[in-house]
């Protein structure tokens, strides 16, 4: 693990400039046993002229076998224990869409689902409806009011929202109120903990205007909420790290891990890689290191779509040597954690990492990036949480330890 | 390291059957610089097959450098910090054989010796006299008696036995009489703390009067005691894992470790590696987790016998089909350690590990189970502890950790 009081301690500013291109869910497993990984199969110059260059290696999330959520999965890359830092959904979406969310505030995470007369939940996303389609269904929400406390309701994407309760005394160790299978009702909001309890009690009184509110508004006729939080205060990178960090990233929810961490989120003029790439280019000057983030791979993981994750890992390989153009001293391209098509979630198998920074590296053998190579790879299997040490120490951004 | 809090939080129960084979001291050492290694000589066409299919790796037991007993090596492999739980022998000599150990009971492993007319010890191991020799002598043993407490008695295996102390107010940190060498005297059991003061002086009061009554017992005239303990209570596989646990075993300790974690230790028909997978296929529908040990390859490794840990390898991999007859979800076959016959005891060596997950596993290149192999597997090389939240995360029993 990155040791914070190591780093505070040895981080130096440079003029280097370091990349992190994590493309969500990379990792992946043969569809047959003969067969290449999504990696393996994808065609990538660019990045197999990067491994040729570098060098390749695998990192653990969390732990081995422990299979990670994109909130300690994208910790751990940042240089955070994942175990010791805990963020929830709520607040991770607060800071996702830019939300402020005060010492008091408890947020969570909602989504509107379908329910049957009888209260049972027969789509616990609402058939997926469109933002375009949920932005009016949070305005009537957003008219809900309680007693002696404000609220927040907003938009996120699809059929997920935010609601932030601003209020005196309040925890949020409240177990969420989604059953997570179809068939049953939405659970009340349940305080864990005496300091919880006011909390949850306004969040069921919430929840039972909200469903009122909705009643005819068929798919999305009740919600359910989730990761009830308050803001974790995480160390911030450039207090630990001595760096001024850029975020560009499509989903709201990275944008709220990177803004946890202090990193400034920039905007988008599409969702491609190569807008994505097109936006560090514009802020190339203004900072020593972009976080970008890729989420399709995830998606087409968790959709079982073999092929489209490999065409979305060569679209992010034909739109590198735009990155490449920039120049970066260090450039790392990872996943959070795996997501094999085969396995259609998060998994816990190592995820491919590679490392270029022509300065300092030492090559090894490894000329294609995939899984195997990168099991063979000279930086060894390793803790996602020392990825941050090594990125500094090949950007001279580490001095030395000791005398 | 295995995180008994993670485990608590995100094990869930399932259908699937894991194996856990574990050859003891299975890891060797070629015994000339070119020539191969005890499990790469060996003829094991069954376990080649596994290890094509499955992927290979290697275990530290404890720690780089560190060569385990059958203890510390063991909870490794259950998942336990080898080095936070701590097992005395005495504990272990008592759960192995069934002795109840209650919260004030002090246990020590008893060794039958052979001294001569000064005292002296000339044999250790009482010329390992057979266990129905030795059963008589424990008979006059266990008819000593001592002021104020119970003593139970009891025959483990030819010239071992169990004392077990039960009283009030006696801790066990007791030095071990055991001189472990000839030509000196057995030492007196010395108190290493205030608390264990008591049962010190009880053992030796014990020891003199099992003096007394062994005289004329030669080759069996006296006895040295080790490993004082009381039970440590470790949490249970049932607890930490949701796994019922069944444990097929011939040599008490190993059942004693078992047990010591909450595994069911079964009844076995003969001593082979096939009589213990028809054990195993007589519980198959009433556990999830089978814990298979075979004692011999670590005999053998210890007697320097090259050939004959050869030949113990094979003999298992003979039986292999009638244990993957059983369709395992997940079958890990590895050593608690390594015992190379070339060194004639534990070892520090990396112990070779396969693990064979047909609908998780990622394959590697591997085409047959050999310490070199091994080193080169897709595993990597990785604590021993962590073996167990990579079984059941293939699995299928480990939930997502986080958002």
């Amino acid at each position: 693990m990155a040791n914070f009081e190591l780093m505070r301690l040895l981080t130096i500013t440079h003029s280097t400039k370091i990349v992190l291109l994590v493309l969500d869910g990379l990792g992946g497993l043969p569809m047959e046993p003969e067969g290449p990984t999504e990696l393996e199969a994808a065609r990538t110059p660019n990045m197999d002229r990067l491994a040729t260059e570098g060098a390749l290696g695998r990192t653990i999330p969390v732990a081995q076998g422990i299979a990670p959520g994109s909130g300690p999965a994208h910790l751990a890359l940042f240089g955070y224990d994942p175990v010791e830092y805990e963020i929830g959904r709520g607040v991770l979406e607060a800071f996702g869409i830019g939300v402020k969310m005060g010492e008091r505030d408890v947020a969570a995470r909602g989504n509107f689902c379908t329910v049957d007369l009888e209260g049972k939940i027969i789509d616990r996303r609402a058939g997926r409806i469109p933002t375009e389609k949920a932005v009016p269904l949070v305005q009537k929400l957003a008219t809900i009011t309680l007693p002696d406390v404000e609220l927040e309701v907003r938009p996120v994407r699809e059929y997920r929202f935010l609601v932030v309760l601003r209020g005196e005394g309040m925890e949020a160790d409240i177990e969420e109120t989604d059953p997570l299978r179809e068939g049953v009702a939405p659970f009340p909001a349940v305080a864990l903990s005496a300091g919880s309890q006011r909390a949850a009690e306004l969040f069921n009184l919430w929840i039972d205007e909200a469903r009122r509110l909705l009643a005819n508004e068929y798919p999305a006729n009740a919600v359910t909420l989730r990761g009830f939080s308050k803001d974790p205060h995480l160390p911030k990178y450039e207090d630990v790290y001595k760096l001024r960090a850029a975020c560009v990233a499509v989903y709201p929810m990275y944008k709220g891990l990177a803004s946890l961490v202090g990193m400034h989120v920039r905007k988008l003029d599409g969702e491609l890689p190569a807008n994505e790439f097109a936006a560090v280019r514009d802020c190339w000057a203004d900072y020593d290191f972009f976080f970008v983030h890729v989420k399709p791979t995830d998606s087409r993981g968790e959709d079982g779509d073999f092929d489209g994750k490999v065409k979305v890992i060569e679209s992010v390989d034909a739109a590198l040597p735009e990155l490449m153009g920039l120049r970066p001293d260090v450039l790392i391209i990872t996943g959070d954690h795996s997501t094999p098509a085969r396995l259609r979630t998060h998994s816990w198998h190592p995820v491919p990492a590679l490392l270029w920074a022509p300065a300092t590296v030492m090559p090894d053998s490894s000329t294609t990036f995939g899984e195997r190579e990168c099991a063979r790879g000279g930086l060894g299997t390793f803790a996602a949480a020392d990825l941050m040490p090594l990125a500094l120490a090949h950007a001279g951004r580490l001095s030395r330890y000791g005398a």
